[in-house]
């Protein structure tokens, strides 16, 4: 361990949560660069003094207005090459939608440009910003194997 | 999320490893404050540039000389009190001594004084630096649920 002050660069922490109901994912179309009008799991950057759960539900409910609980971790991405802003780091969970938002539909908010529900079955056609095509991928795997995941994972 | 160039302070990512031999788990005395001369799981800082995966394995061996395959994520603990340099949040692999590694001894080194190996049957008695404590009983817990965990789940 680096002890004391932090001479060296780390990673930079966010969170993305993936989200189904049916047969369907719920992703969001980016507003911005990079990978602007692409779609991509809610998430973002978790904050100095935030828990990264936290973040996860806070960064849900600014960009599709629902409320959400976590019931797992699927992995954690780090592959310096993952985002091209910097090494960029995503403790991904998985969630469902709360009880109080069940009926509700969700709205695009925040750098969120639009709501898009993926089917499962037609995610090899999809094209997601970041790794989170791998990342979908991995989490096919996972309703079956209950595994977790990392970038480098075999 | 916060686009482009990061404007807010962000936790500082680290690993650590649960490593497991029989009925004992590998723990490494800390050299150095906090928590000097307190038990705690071998890990560190992510470099920047680097996975968090291949942190682990890399602290595992400057610490205790072994080399390791990791196996799961436990989970990712990240309570900004739980390190009292400043919000510093863990990533938690559970992890297995390789073949080539399995009939040596470890060997403390880096900010490891020495290595101790303890009996997951008395950690109750035991007492860990940061959050290590709260983290091998969800490691004991883990072991019959295979659920993953963070800093505030219940």
């Amino acid at each position: 361990m680096n002890e004391g002050k932090q001479q060296h660069k780390n990673p930079i922490p966010t969170v993305d949560t993936i989200i189904q109901k049916d047969s369907q994912v719920l992703l969001v179309i980016r507003k911005k660069d990079p990978f602007k009008e692409k779609m991509v799991f809610p998430g973002g950057f978790v904050n100095e003094g935030e828990t990264v759960e936290d973040a996860a539900i806070r960064e849900v409910k600014e960009e599709t207005s629902l409320d959400i609980e976590l019931e797992n971790i699927l992995g954690v991405y780090s592959d310096p090459s993952r985002d091209p802003r910097g090494h960029i780091m995503s403790t991904v969970f998985v969630g469902r939608i709360s009880e109080r938002s069940n009926n509700r539909e969700p709205m695009a908010g925040d750098d969120a440009a639009a709501i898009k529900w993926i089917d499962l079955g037609d995610i090899e056609e999809e094209s997601l910003g970041f790794d989170h095509k791998k990342i979908l991928m991995d989490y096919k795997e996972w309703k079956q194997s209950k595994q977790t995941y990392w970038s480098s994972k075999k």
